[in-house]
């Protein structure tokens, strides 16, 4: 079983466009917050990755919209690491208001490890053996 | 041949992040000018359509990120119609770094039609003939 | 005496910047969830009010930057209302990380109710009497 | 006479929020592109300076917004030097709206130069000589 994060955000005004909603380029950064607290929620933040060289660059993105959020709605972003191989993890996304529990958008973020060169490196012990545990255990692979 | 639609940016500094690049959200802002440049090339403006009730709100996201924009990088956003159905849209995209032509990014956008009730619908006549003629041949569908 | 009102936030990724801190626009974004904020805590809501014709468009903003906002960074935004007439609003502002209690910025935002028409009008009674008992003593007039 | 610098932007869709205008937080991005423009004219771009150890963090900000900029409309920055000491540059902006010449809003930051440590120091000689000759006249003080 993966581990799974769950933190609650308040749509901002100044995250709405003119159709009234939730500006659809809001949710990947939604998407990164939930990322960066389910390694938190492991014990390891991501300015110490970064520091320890390891980076987490994007390298693919992809999300379904299936009803908008709304100004001030609190949406749940949900998050779990989906796949971990060496050098490249993957990540999903839930979007869901919390008022009724509505899916209103998911995705998944697809991320390679590199090191201070922006060369592609392996993740060191320290957090890939965190990152394994929290994987889905048919999905991860050394 | 589908229309394909050029426009060139600059990446801004408030659109870098501390890894130093652009922040991958920004593509998707960017992907959104170039396909409205497309639909101004066309002859009409996203203003006037969503005037007219035919809003195109994102379905579906998707971006493959192959090299980071850098501040200051001029990026050029090539952009076409890859597919067209009654009440369905795709555009897909490039970004190209001007000064190398190196392709830094590219990926795809799916749309619905929706009128002012947010429920589906169909292109009107007016909007429908000029995106047929812009479409990729083989992927319009009436 | 004024409400006070404090909401904190964590520095989001996307919010940095190439210099490593947190871009000086989103501290007028941080301005405006600590405004909303209080207007949740005087018991209605931006999307009521927006609703009843009332909208609080900002005429002026000001914002001075002490110490950079670091990703991470839990900052605490406090709000008041430092000023209101009959159809002038003035909100004032800190911002504080909470880890230390040092003050990163301070500011204030100038606002003038207009109706739907985007014309100037006078807050209706019912929004007029809750902001006059938040707004600081001496600072209001009618 | 003060060295001008004129830049012209498209406002953004996800600029708009959903009272149907630019989000002013924009405003603070556009005079950054303003700012960093006029560098560019008179000779030198900002990665160079970042790159030299002339860092020009924002001190304070301020903007008076006079007509909401719209959707799509061309925007106009229009930039000047308008003050500089030792370690201390003031710049002043102007939006205007390019189809009808009006001003939607005016304002000015003022930046510290720090160097790589954060801490406040001089212009160096290449930077300071160059910028001189672009500030007011009445205005520049070494």
């Amino acid at each position: 079983m993966s581990t799974l994060c769950e933190i609650t955000l308040r749509v901002r005004y100044a995250e709405t466009d003119q159709m009234g909603v939730a500006h659809h380029s809001n949710h990947i950064v939604w998407f990164e917050v939930g990322r960066i607290e389910l390694l938190r929620q492991l014990g390891f933040s991501y300015i110490e990755m970064e520091q320890d060289g390891m980076n987490l660059p994007v390298v693919e993105i992809r999300c379904r919209y299936k009803h908008p959020a709304l100004y001030d709605d609190e949406v749940t972003i949900r998050t779990r690491l989906a796949q971990m191989r060496s050098s490249i993890l993957r990540f999903q996304y839930e979007v869901e208001r919390k008022s009724d529990g509505r899916l209103l958008a998911e995705g998944e973020s697809v991320h390679v490890v590199v090191g201070r060169d922006m060369k592609k490196t392996r993740l060191s012990e320290k957090y890939r053996d965190a990152l394994l545990a929290a994987a889905d255990e048919d999905a991860a692979e050394s």
